[in-house]
């Protein structure tokens, strides 16, 4: 019950991302829409391709959709205010990682997956739908050039699976793992943590 | 029968408009062809993985590439008569949305969709293929810029799926639906309907 | 056996293609490793997905990733030295390609795929990784522009589906067609073969 009113929440907070990446690309409305849906129900669809869920079960569920082109329309409307709350978008979108990259993996799980494939399965999940965004909106997706974002994520897969393999409770075991990714990227966010980049290239790689 | 015919003509189209807009880019002959058969198959093969039919069907019927490789290479060999043909093309365009959007609708009932995620199945279908040729060449997908594209697909979907409720026979819905999908596209194009664009943002949003 | 060294050697290449087209786009080490992965791994996926193995194979064996991720991590580290090696990176680069595009083909037959979806996809398998790489990289991907790359992948594609239908020993067939892509690939770029372009648009082509 919990774990469906988070899951709204990062639906909410991934569908208000994508719609205003597509406002600061002058998109009209319907294009505002699509990619609010595609970036917040992008993760579950990829999700569920790789574990062979057909069809994938976000487009079955009318409330999902609803909930995610609402969010995209307020955003077209009210997109000055909206960014002014930039902090708070920021941590939306924190929340939609951690409760998306948790409950992949565990949906993942117990679709039959290894351990393994399962904590790769629900990174993606948790970054599937902002990827497909900056690809539509031709970006260098945000998950290769920011602060610890797919690695926020796999940390959370990662504990639901060390959690399942002790047996501990699901529901508590997935809070605090979705808990755990916020805070690993609230705090990259804040102290500006970034991975290293490689030294320049020499001339001979600028083909 | 009478589908089968529309099927080829939408294939045809989409395979055109593909190697069309690979003639602009500048890609040599074998590129032409490969985004040719991704704009025509795409839409397809995006529906039958959300199905789980395996392999794609566009995959198994060699006619279909074979029309879709031939209709490429004419396209490269006479692009300028093509090009001319600008009105033509986006009829055939508009028909291969049509045909693509309501065929996968029906599609997706028979596989057992439920027929809410039938209608978004269906309208994925119109829209895909598109939406891959633009992903390819660095394009922002016509599909989120244009004229009511995505919406007159999504409504010949529903079209398609109400006479599915109401067990109307199946061969004349599609062919209406397909015929109401062309033409909100084509009085789009004619009348330069667009949807609203978002007031320009504050600096605050343009990070 | 021989054919497990082979792929392993094809992830080396596909990994180290990937991780130094991310450092040529200046992404951090995360990136670096991530991109190297998606290139490494992304053929296999898009064949499992067509084929309806889930999860794909790829994501279940921890080998396949651990060689991926170490091998970008050392293109990150020795990146200059790396770069110098173009030659034997585009080697490297064709021998992954005809691995996987020959293994991808017999994977498809061996899943009853038809001779003529399995050449699609053992095609699909040797060049997707690619293709995604540059999609994520916002390039026009290198198979829609460069020497015969696609092309070479089909012939290999087509001669495993050939030796299978004849009913020769699957080994020594998959041997020979990946030797064959091998040398059509370095021979178009020795050679600089590359397939026409269309004439210059006219003006009417140029929206």
């Amino acid at each position: 019950m919990a774990l469906t009113a988070l899951e709204f929440l990062g639906l909410v907070a991934f569908a208000a991302s994508g719609a205003l990446a597509a406002v600061r690309a002058r998109l009209d409305v319907f294009g505002v829409v699509v990619v609010g849906l595609t970036t917040a129900l992008g993760g579950g669809v990829i999700r569920d391709v790789l574990l062979g869920i057909h069809p994938p079960t976000t487009l079955r569920n009318w409330p999902y959709l609803a909930v995610c082109a609402a969010t995209a329309l307020v955003v077209f409307a009210f997109h000055p205010q909206v960014a002014r709350l930039r902090r708070a978008v920021l941590l939306a979108d924190a929340l939609g990682l951690g409760v998306f990259a948790t409950s992949g993996t565990t949906i993942a799980l117990n679709s039959g997956a290894t351990v393994y494939a399962a904590c790769l399965i629900g990174m993606t999940t948790g970054i599937g739908g902002g990827a497909v965004r900056d690809l539509l909106l031709r970006e260098i997706p945000l998950v290769l050039r920011k602060e610890i974002y797919a690695v926020a994520a796999l940390a959370g897969a990662v504990l639901v699976a060390i959690g399942h393999e002790l047996r501990w409770p699901a529901g508590p075991v997935t809070i605090v793992a979705a808990a755990a990714v916020v805070a690993v990227r609230m705090l990259a966010l804040w102290r500006h943590w970034n991975a290293p980049v490689a030294r320049p290239p020499g001339p001979e790689l600028r083909t």
